[in-house]
């Protein structure tokens, strides 16, 4: 088979045959087919697209490319949630024990922040002790007494994802809806779930700027997931502004806990609940979604949500004490407000920006080997559509020794708009597919 | 200046700017641009195109990447040739000499054969000793005295060239007119001519399979040479069918010597004079392309090219005897008929096909750096449009030890179509332009 013939059949619009892609991508795991003809053949499939049964193949020998991680000893109803990512994007450390509170066994894997976007593993790694990198067997044990855990990745799982992805994010072929849906399932496909909810985020903070272009990317991955025998749920919301108030590692842990105990932002309960929810009734613990919206409601008034993320912690080595006394996770030396300049009501503030600003405080990375500093990050003040005089703090900003502040301040008052009337009520939950 | 940026840009159909193409064409001249971003960014320009103003800027950019040719010295009108090619594409051989002739002064550089098509280097190379790798003081002292010269191109000339070409060649990404054409023009502006000629062949034989194709890029082609001052003339050809009957190195040399001889095939003849009979015009030697064809007429019938001929191959170091006695070119030892299986008319012989089949017999490669047999090659014996009974000879092989002889036999016949009626008389001048 040649390489060349198979970029240019894609070139010409024409689709590929599975043993093609198979083909492709076992060159690719193996470093046998070069980079610069990988390059060439995503760019021609982001410009001329893939059809739904390459997509479906492209994710399967993604899938096969490696490992899969055996979860068949547990015979309880497997359900993930995966997030197509965004700014302050934090409901994973809410929702999951939320679930698993209300009997899903809830396996999830997540992965680490990049660019302006954070990554659920730093937000829990801010949790002295909590570890994210396990073996097998102690993940298939925590699932068994606990029901929930949260970890990362095994270099083992879809390893033709990690080669793609890494040469997609260099030559500018990240945003085509088959890859990212090929990229996205083929790590879920190697875990043996029965069920999978999609955040399909959309907006500035989120990588699918508009609603039709996200309804897309939800089809696929339904398709896909559904094509393996999965229980497939996807809901769309809104990822303008950042989620809840708080932007930066331990700061949205502090705020999760909050969340898990009824005090949290309403924004960040509300998309939680939808989510965990359709975790519920893809299980089949019950049978509509208006049933395990209320047993989800009532496993969060209780308390028990906040239980479970306090028996996580605890399974995954982390101090459980931060549950009652979040002071005990990581803080910054230093807070300092950037106040409104106006009188006004706030009516934006742009995700991507104070995803940017936070990065520069040291909350984040640009590239994958980058440490990062738990402890700092941006807190806002003020909440969408509530009016502010001149001098009102409206975002805290968590330092460590001014470090990267002066820009920071910048990239927040660039991102936050004040004007003389409030804005209209903005929708949460966009759209739901399945 | 981020690659990536530039990479999306061209992705989403934008005009880069000049700064940005000549950071790229710089970048891929050092290599410090990998080859995974280049080849990522050609396919988005083939799959988007180039806006003249970034192609002229491109090939500007590739012709900077490297040295220039400097022929100040010599005040005659210096005008070349460039073909597409094709196979059994031999007009420069007989061209050349008769515009030399004419009082233009020809610094020809030519490439060697790869693929189905030839080369003019190798085909020259087939008289022994001669030369085509000459330093600029050799190639400015037959140029002065002699009025052509035949060579190579040095790698000092447009080296961005070399390395997009190699990368194009791997990933599909060769078919794009803007890159076509700064690919050539770039070589081109190198040298400082007065004037440059074009044959943009269209057919089975061709890189351009259709006329539209074609003329597109002879406008592209005659814009970027006309935008650096060159007085440019274009001239669309068939080539569904190989040129002339030999197909071969040194069968095509010793073609190009009847030629020159007033006894070679009408076609090769009629294109080489409609050719070289612009080349007078565009070097003002006459006023009109009817004189010139008249001048370039005369040197022929009077033999005038033919000894052109013999003085450059003299002063390239090659053995003049051969324009007298062509059998002292090198010969195979073994020729083969593929003879008729049926009577008719033919009708058709698929030139990319006679091209592989020369190839296969050993007379091109796949790999430049390839050894081929100047000796070998097809001679067909049958024009097209004559009729032929069962049995008769319609294609010679001419073979070493039978070296690839089968497979050859084989794409020769499925090269070579019989048919009851007589095909339509083709056209051989398809379009000019300019």
């Amino acid at each position: 088979m040649s390489v060349v013939d198979l970029i240019r059949k894609k070139r010409d619009g024409k689709a590929l045959k599975p043993s093609e892609i198979r083909f492709l991508v076992r060159g690719a795991t193996t470093g046998e087919i070069p980079t610069y003809q990988l390059s060439a053949w995503l760019m021609a499939v982001l410009l001329r697209g893939m059809s739904s049964d390459e997509t479906d193949t492209l994710t399967q020998a993604m899938t096969d490319s490696g490992s899969r991680l055996d979860l068949s000893t547990i015979t309880a109803p497997k359900v993930d949630k995966h997030s197509t990512g965004g700014v302050g994007d934090k409901t994973s450390p809410v929702l999951a024990p939320l679930a698993a509170a209300c009997g899903v066994v809830v396996p999830m894997m997540s992965g680490r922040g990049l660019g302006h976007t954070g990554g659920t593993l730093d937000k829990l790694e801010s949790i002295p002790g909590f570890q994210t990198d396990l073996a097998p067997e102690e993940t298939l044990r925590i699932l068994d007494t606990v029901g929930c855990c949260l970890i990362g990745q095994t270099k083992m799982l879809a390893p033709a994802d990690r080669v793609l992805y890494a040469l997609r994010d260099v030559t500018a072929t990240v945003e085509s809806i088959p890859l990212i849906a090929a990229s996205i399932m083929s790590k879920k496909l190697a875990v043996d779930l029965d069920g999978l909810v999609l955040d399909v985020t959309v907006g500035l903070g989120a990588f699918m700027k508009n609603v039709s272009e996200a309804r897309e990317l939800a089809d696929r991955l339904v398709a896909i997931g559904e094509a393996s025998g999965l229980r497939m749920r996807a809901v769309l919301t809104a990822m303008d502004t950042p989620r809840g108030r708080a932007v930066g590692n331990a700061l949205e842990i502090a705020e999760c806990i909050a969340t898990l105990r009824g005090e949290g932002p309403k924004d960040l309960e509300a998309v939680s609940v939808e989510l965990a929810a359709r975790m519920v009734e893809a299980a089949g613990l019950e049978t509509s979604l208006e049933a395990s919206r209320g047993r989800v409601r009532s496993a969060l008034k209780g308390g028990d949500g906040l239980e479970k993320l306090r028996e996580i912690v605890e399974a995954q080595g982390g101090d459980p004490r931060v549950i009652d006394n979040p002071r005990r996770l990581p803080t910054a030396p230093s807070v300092e407000p950037v106040t409104a300049t106006r009188p006004g009501y706030l009516t934006a503030v742009d995700a991507e920006l104070i995803g940017r600003a936070t990065n520069v405080l040291g909350a984040g990375r640009d590239q994958l080997d980058q440490m990062i500093d738990h402890a700092v990050g941006a807190v806002m003040k003020v909440t969408l559509g509530e009016s502010v005089r001149v001098g009102d703090p409206v975002v805290d900003l968590h330092h460590r020794n001014a470090h990267g502040l002066d820009e920071a301040r910048q990239l927040i008052s660039q991102a936050v708009r004040i004007d003389d009337v409030p804005p209209a009520t903005a929708t949460l939950i966009l759209d739901t597919v399945a």
